[in-house]
């Protein structure tokens, strides 16, 4: 049996997804495509062997496309999940699940109201499914660092989203870990704080970098540093410190160039290369749990909107100068 | 599309491959496989809803079963792969094509004189497939280490096959750095001396370490240390060095773990994670190119038979003291 | 000619300082030593052939005294220095200059009114003698990262001193960090903040980890984590991420050991180890300023009244519940 | 008590000696050099503050000359060695202590002849004392990594020295490996063969890179490859291989580089750097025997015998197109 999927939005992120459902995930055929820009959509289809539909909601309700993914801008995510809650569609949507509190919480409500067996919306917090956070948390999990009191992250990329602000890096890149955090201890965030320094000069409309502090019901505190113009490389580490040892991500390069007096690995120059194996699987794993007809492993509707509501207390930080914020837990 | 796969052999690597194609490979699914363990194949089956073939020619005679895995014992390849060869059904056999070189020609004899479009047999040296690889070769044939002069390889597993001996170090495992210094110059190896100082005590039965120099017809000299019983742990390297500079395979650990005053990352116990993707991305290349009725990227009949050529060479030495030996070219 | 040192204090710090002067610093030898423990005092001065002193002051006056190290506990550090300036002999106090604000003002006053040549007092931050701190700064200062922005540090110690607490990890431990951060920027720092989660039970007197921010003139924001019961090692991390580029303490273990699935480098169990040759610099250094009557090239005794006003600082922030504070400068 | 050294040779390495021995050696200092080229000698006397002595022999003759470093060409060393032996003066020749096996024997044969109850020659193999191999010694000489099987070292240099032939790589450049095995294992060698591939062309005067085979007594097996003309960076490693376990030296540099898609580590230029602290604990150990009037710790002239004793085997298996050679023990 082959799931047939629709993609809506097929940017370099939906294309990433249409390609690989359609050639390398086993049990998945992409049948369908839409994108506000026609012609994209109809390479992609013609590419593929797949349709363009001329809407999100006409795909969404097409008899023949079994479930979604959702891979439009960050403000059209929950009006296309509502689409798919009412027509009864599975959907992966990326993440953010909506760049606000309020949809986040229309779609959480909209599916508990459905009182569906398995929930039907999923969300694209890939870094879950990705084997090296795989096995930091297996060690975390294992005692070998004892009980876990600090995490030490950093996020950088070489260059920010063009017309992005300082909310904008923390609702669409620190995201992902304000839900790494919330996934490795099974802990809630309930207090943040946001700091910054001198801030470069190639992006004027934000402060960049800017220094997260959260901390978990847990206790655990974490301090991330997300620098979306870092220029250097697509760099993503996290470190685990625990009362008897710490354990890290390793360095992800394939190889070693020795030249000209230096020793060098390359940097990604974004995330698709670094996450290539967390897509796949985690689009792997969405697949299996529909054709088992079990609940998906993915993040949840819930987790977006937990997420979604760290986003929003370090965002009121921020322009508090700082202030040490409560998560309004939703 | 779905090719429908029969696999021979379902022992670790067989059910690897048979689980790999039928789950996480677009396009594929497993029909059926077989064994001489009855209860293997039959747990197997059930376990991915395949029949049980009672014997390798009823499996690759079945109308069912368009193409065959072969992962059976060495010994058994080639009368399968001829078998193959009889139904024109297209297989993929496990390294070695076969141990010995009469068997070689003899599969490569036969499909020759088939005169078909595209060659049916492919041979599973997956490195060619392995990412860290495949970036070495980018690398060398980019330019950035000049021109290649000298191959640093090694080639550690925990522990050697029950009943192995000396020349099984070389047919069985030394065969893949054989294959890969033919792949990633595209030129013959030419001349082999074999060597070796004091075994270890573990494996009485061979000589363990052996260090096995190789020269390619365009004068790269290779070094390959290979240790079956090397205990620490499954470890495989190599260098490229030209006459600008040298590259290299990185470590591929995916944490690190700080604790009791070290620094650790593990090591896999064997070839199975170390080369999960390279399996991966060969078995989809290879269903992809039976899909598109496109000729297959994989090793060919012509490699095997090259690659036992070379490791024959490489036991004449070894039985002539280390006597430098000229590859009889097959 | 020989410059002769009177070693005061002669517990593990001062007894490594004696022994490195006598034995493998050119143009240096231990005449004397003193310590409250007069039988460790006899002990060095027999291995040395140096005499025992009863006292500091004795020490100070001695005619055959040309220079005098002070090693002993922080809180005699400054009635020390003031006696060595009262007997105009060059002294090289370890860090902290004092604990107290008020004691470091005293020594900068001391001196400043004796209006000497050349300063009299030495500092022993030797982290501005590390080679790798060294090759940090001339990175930096070539401009191959930009502009400094942030300044991620960790200082991890294997146990705290027994009956520390949460300030003295600040005044004895994190100061290395505030006084590398102003002599890499040449920059004053301005703003603190302390911050904390949740607190190992190795040791129940102080918060540990603490989190410390820290904000220079220049507007580079450091981050510290701070963890004096890391139990997994010594381990001392420094990067300096600018607006093109971000550099870091390389690892600095020697060798590499494979064995039993896991690859391995050891951590230090302090400090000694780690910063042995900046010790062994410093002391050159020192010397060679002494034997050429230059000024000193070590940390100034108003090095050491800064980097105390911001402990100071931190030590306030701590004291409310983590604010803001400004540091007063002295 | 300071000992009064003259220097004989005042190039790169000899000047090298000179000031660290002047500078930052403890109980050293130099009172003379001599050099053919009479200006560098007044050059560094100048500024050492020692004299210029118009040849060899006169500064081995002079009074105020406690021992001999000797930096000179290659082939000077043996006969400036036997007057220091006639002179009953110490000396440190550097490596290696003739370039032929005949002068070596000399040297060894006149110190036995003088039967004094310390030998007077010590050779400059200062690896010997690198923290690195010093560590790595004691990780094997602990079990850690069982019986010891195999060794592999590379040794490249950025360029070779003008004139050099391959006869010079293995005397001058592969005599460091040949002696580290010999003091690693406390055995001799016993049997060599020499092997090459292709040769850069940057050299044509030489086979570059080498690849030497060295059997140990204890029957572990070396296998070196030496690449003079490398280009890309010095580089030396070391790892031993052992039935249970592996050991290696550790990258050595201090820091890292992210910038334009790549984290970058720097390669020394040449051993200087590489070996600063060796060449420092050399000497002072050499020193400090001298002092305590106590055998010299460092390698002794049967060692440089021995060692140019493999290499001649080397040499002679080169011109015998790689013929497995026995050493001819001295």
């Amino acid at each position: 049996m082959t799931i047939r999927i629709g993609v809506i939005g097929v940017g370099v992120m939906g294309a990433e997804h249409a390609r690989r459902l359609h050639r390398v995930i086993g049990g998945a055929s992409v049948c369908g495509v839409t994108d506000f820009a026609a012609d994209r959509a109809e390479a992609l289809a013609a590419e593929l062997g797949a349709r363009v539909f001329g809407s999100a909601e006409e795909l969404i309700d097409a008899d023949d496309v079994d479930a979604v993914v959702i891979a439009s801008r960050d403000a059209d995510h929950s009006a296309q999940v509502m689409s798919c809650l009412a027509h009864r569609k599975p959907v992966l949507c990326e993440k953010p699940l909506a760049p606000t509190l309020a949809e986040c919480r229309a779609v959480v409500d909209a599916q508990t109201a459905l009182a569906l067996p398995h929930p039907l919306v999923s969300v694209g917090f890939m870094r879950r499914f990705d084997p090296g956070y795989n096995e930091l948390a297996a060690v975390v999990r294992s005692g070998a660092v004892g009980e876990p009191l600090l995490v030490r992250c950093s996020h950088r990329n070489v260059a920010g989203y063009p017309g992005g602000d300082s909310a904008e890096t923390i609702t669409n890149t620190a995201i992902h870990e304000i839900d790494i955090t919330r996934w490795l201890f099974g802990s809630e965030i309930v207090e943040v704080s946001w700091h910054a320094g001198k801030s470069t000069r190639a992006d004027p409309h934000r402060q960049d970098p800017q220094l997260l502090l959260m901390r978990n019901e847990n206790g655990t505190l974490t301090v991330l540093d997300v620098f979306v113009n870092a220029r250097y490389g697509y760099d993503v580490r996290c470190e685990v410190i625990g009362d008897t040892g710490a354990t890290s991500l390793a360095a992800t390069a394939l190889t070693r160039l020795d030249q000209a007096l230096q020793s060098r690995t390359a940097y990604p120059e974004d995330w698709l290369p670094r996450f290539a194996e967390a897509y796949r699987l985690q689009l792997q794993a969405w697949i299996d749990s529909l054709a088992a007809n079990q609940p998906s492993p993915l993040a949840t509707a819930e987790d977006g909107l937990a997420a979604t509501a760290v986003a929003a207390a370090l965002i009121e930080s921020m322009n508090d100068h700082g202030a040490c914020t409560s998560v309004k837990q939703p």
